[in-house]
């Protein structure tokens, strides 16, 4: 069972639909009883819809969720935000022996864009704020909170995309901030050898993402690849998605720091 | 002579020091009769030092000096700066065949942090201000100045690093912009087949950089790594290097987009 034998605290960032909201769901019917799963997202409500379908099915773990948006690169939000969530919540750090946290808030950039059109520098700042420095930020909170010393085991997972080892022409943002995510978790892994890291690449999942995708790129030839996928019924369910993810965790097995997609298991 | 050949506008960002002064001189010395070498830089007074010793040497080419800081990110100061430069000079985009931009300005960011200890938000925005939106706006300024139309033949040198591809303690910040970059000039590599592109890693070489690296790396082994190539006598002089780049560009053969290392070649 690997990773959800433990008591755990589980931290998913952008847990509110898509990707997030499955492995929200999927992973709190693993967690072993008296985990807790703690939710953030910009999007309170969704999240509480997220909330009350886990509690319908799992009784045995506590939800916990919160309003966050790691665009928002306030430094005492950061420094302070699993502090106030376990005091808000009556959670105690001694309860668990395990922290999981998920790296899946992020967002695409303008697909509408090729690389010389990119001249707005508040577009760019709002890109690698809340896709690299906001998850900067997250992460360090969550290294500072969930320590060696009080979490025996942890786990980081950066939600990675094929795009971060493989150049897309119209996504130059988004290929970018992906491949200087795995990059960081790289270096992170080197520095935190009792953290297991994993860059999970989900494949392409039927999110709000892959609709901007089909939508939306400016490239004629990508898109019409996004379209293909599409109309050829090679579009992922999330859910599928995140069962593989599931399946690497329970055999835990991966090298940490790896990079490893959908397609490769 | 390949790139060499042609009469050139040079671009050389970071020009005052260093690879970046290197470059200038070595380009201006390789240089067809009557190219221009427009050299940027912070350090006005030390680019001008580098005007002279070009001019000292090398009377066919014209060498104009801008005082430019890649990470002040005003948007009208990129979106003007060619446009500026060449009335200000009294340049004619028509006297080129060629364009060679060279995308050197950087910083090392703090390199006495490990991931973990990254909770500040202006260091963070500073960083990838500088390295990554600075060198995206003025790579967009160079393309739709420097057009395929007007320039025939277009070069773009990324000067990338080992820490681009390979996670270094004490570096996530260093390997983040750099891997970024790779990954940003792949994409654009996909999008403008007409531009050759390069990613050159330039190896060890003795610049402030470089003392920051032996002096500030928090990491006990990665210091040790740095102070060892110091003692051993294994730090490249930047001509060295930089000559190994002239190689590179006069055989021309290199796949466009490729990231070549100083030892590889």
């Amino acid at each position: 069972m690997g990773v959800f034998e433990k008591k755990s605290c589980f931290v998913i960032a952008g847990a509110s639909r898509g990707l997030g909201r499955s492995m929200a769901i999927n992973f709190a019917k693993k967690a072993r009883r008296e985990s807790v799963m703690i939710l953030l997202s910009r999007d309170l409500k969704a999240l509480k819809e997220v909330e009350t379908e886990i509690k319908s099915s799992c009784q045995d773990v506590k939800v916990v969720v919160s309003e966050f948006d790691q665009g928002d690169l306030d430094e005492k939000k950061f420094n302070n935000i699993f502090e106030n969530i376990f005091k808000e919540n009556n959670l105690s750090i001694d309860n668990f022996e395990q922290a999981v946290i998920v790296h899946n808030a992020g967002t695409l950039g303008d697909n509408s864009k090729y690389v010389k059109d990119l001249v707005n520098v508040s577009e760019l700042n709002t890109h690698f704020g809340v896709n690299v420095t906001g998850n900067i930020l997250l992460n360090s909170a969550c290294l500072n909170f969930f320590t060696q010393e009080k979490f025996a085991h942890r786990y980081v997972i950066n939600i990675s995309s094929l795009t971060a080892v493989k150049a897309f022409k119209s996504f130059s943002l988004y290929c970018t901030v992906k491949a200087a995510r795995d990059m960081f978790y790289k270096v992170m892994t080197e520095e935190e050898p009792t953290i297991r890291v994993l860059s999970y690449a989900p494949g392409p999942c039927e999110t709000d993402m892959q609709i901007k995708c089909r939508e939306n790129t400016s490239d004629p030839e990508v898109k019409q690849m996004f379209e293909s996928l599409y109309k050829e019924g090679n579009v992922l369910d999330c859910d599928a998605s995140i069962q593989k993810l599931v399946q690497i965790l329970e055999t835990d097995t991966f090298v940490s720091g790896a990079h490893i997609d959908y397609y490769d298991v």
